[in-house]
């Protein structure tokens, strides 16, 4: 447990300044670790970002990582009053939330990271997984504001999920659930980078949809503009595609399409399982908009079991999109460290 | 709200009698509303029935099944001291736990149960899904003894689920969550009774394992044994099936192996998104043991997202399987009714 006192009175680089802020403005830094780069923010209780910054992440190197979090911690806490640091982090953290079990892009493996953070840093730390924290902060604060069940989908580069439940995150057994970019929805399908076949992360995800747009390219007829793209600068980026589903390209709109559907598919399925009153799209794809939600609610509707026979959820994009990750782990940190100093929430 | 008064003092046919028991061996009435019978208990604080009754269904009667759970209750409380009924019936109930949505064998529609029953019987009701009350059965007194996460699939004719999380039910967001024979396992499958296709009820299912027992007797060779039961029978059924699978008929052991690997695979997408400690396995077909479990972990372990990455789950047989629902439904509404009057659960 952490030594309340040690919190509440918590300086970092305070000492000797005179820039007290007063008790009513405690903020919590969230740190969301990614595998390009390092985002932090220092985060007031209403989830308004009051500091932010960024670095780039040295994938290979554990040690960089800890030591680019630690300070980067130190700065944003350096002349205010901080009551908790979250850190969210992709891949598997346990149900303790100390022990990173395995992060994909990063070489953690058991990482005691709690652990090392709280052996450096005069604050509570709370360790989470990366797509928990931003579907907690769109709960708390964004798409999902008073809702209490709510299924989020993060589509980056891969698939991330988090799932609330009755007002609180659903962890699992293990602490690994809502790892929805696994679900599997085609027996023997593409290989994942998880080491299974046929997660919907290929089918769902960012990398997904830069397949179909290049399959799209290939064949002429709405892929010329697409194929006309990928020539010009050598190949087909989310950028890219992204700029022509703006401008209305059947092409580019067409990936996206087939991405939403796999998606609707997904979520009829996630359905009958979790029956959340609220799906909410996150990620870079989701700026998509409606372009987005729209096949994938066509797709629900024609995949949903028992379609007619119980209520059924909203489709929403996340609001917070960017900075979700970094509200959420600040967010989620500020109440485990009032939990275990005893305070209310 | 129930009155506390009513639920403690309750007495039934009671009036006149002197067989009142001691306090402390008040007990609740679990009912267990099934396509072909409805059976109820007279359950324990502990979990052990005392009493027990069935009577068949007539499915297309509503107001016939109310009339039986009522009678039903009144016999199991005479001369008892019963705090509580709990009534489960298959399909979805609301989140309110008030109204029967839809229940596939049975003619009920937004079907106000609760209301129906509270205005014919002095008990506080509770109403469940069937599958929720046999999976809260197992984790209060039978396999799940002692985990806080379990996942269980109930194997009859379809596909039941119940998921318990952090030591509570997982309603979601509709009281429709846990609805896991939905999950879809192949995309534009076989048809399923809820509309949609590809629905792991269509794969393990005591109805599936019937269908692949036939296709086996169509092929010959280590299907001999099933053709000639078929033929003797005029068909099989899960009595036939289960008895030469007892007797470890290759042919029959195949389907149930196939059955097996479908639902192993299912629980290995079901890991990515719960994550539980521990998967049962109740039903008819779940007396197998062994031979189902055996192929569902080997599915698990092939399919499992990530593997070797996070602990891995149990996977158990059923305990209680016959008693289950009742057991279950009794426990549900003796937690119920305590609440709603403020007492300690």
């Amino acid at each position: 447990m952490a030594d309340p006192c040690r919190i509440a009175g918590y300086s970092g680089r305070l000492e000797g300044t005179a820039e007290l802020v007063s008790s009513n403005t405690v903020h919590a830094i969230g740190i969301d670790i990614g595998g390009t780069k390092i985002a932090g923010a220092l985060v007031s209780e209403g989830g308004e970002i009051v500091a932010e910054e960024r670095v780039a992440t040295q994938a290979g190197d554990s040690q960089a990582i800890i030591d680019a979090v630690v300070s980067m911690v130190e700065r944003l806490a350096a002349g205010r009053e901080v009551e908790a640091a979250g850190v969210a982090a992709p891949g598997f953290i346990d149900a303790d939330q100390s022990t990173v079990y395995y992060t994909p892009n990063i070489s953690w493996r058991n990482e005691p990271l709690r652990e090392h953070l709280l052996a450096r840093l005069e604050l509570d730390i709370t360790i989470d997984n990366d797509a928990n924290a931003a579907g907690w902060a769109e709960f708390s604060f964004g798409a999902g504001r008073g809702v209490a069940d709510m299924t989020m989908l993060t589509i980056g580069t891969g698939v991330g999920g988090a799932i609330v439940t009755r007002g609180g995150l659903f962890r699992g057994g293990f602490g690994a659930g809502a790892e929805l970019g696994h679900l599997r929805v085609v027996p023997d399908g593409l290989p994942c980078g998880c080491g299974a076949r046929g997660c919907i992360e290929q089918y769902g995800s960012g990398r997904a949809l830069l397949r179909m747009a290049n399959e799209i390219a290939d064949v002429g007829g709405i892929g010329l503009a697409l194929a006309d793209a990928r020539r010009e600068h050598g190949e087909l980026d989310g950028e890219l595609v992204g700029g022509l589903i703006a401008t209305g390209d059947p092409g580019a709109v067409r990936a996206l399409e087939q991405l939403g559907h796999w998606l609707g598919q997904a979520c009829a399925s996630l359905s009958a399982v979790l029956d959340p009153q609220l799906f909410v799209f996150g990620g870079g794809v989701a700026v998509a908009g409606d372009l987005l939600l729209d096949p994938v609610r066509e797709a629900y509707r024609q995949h949903l079991p028992a379609k007619g026979y119980h209520p059924e959820p909203d489709f929403m994009i996340a609001e917070l999109v960017n900075n979700a990750g970094v509200v959420g782990a600040a967010d989620l940190a500020r109440i485990h460290a009032r939990a275990r100093r005893g305070a209310p929430e």
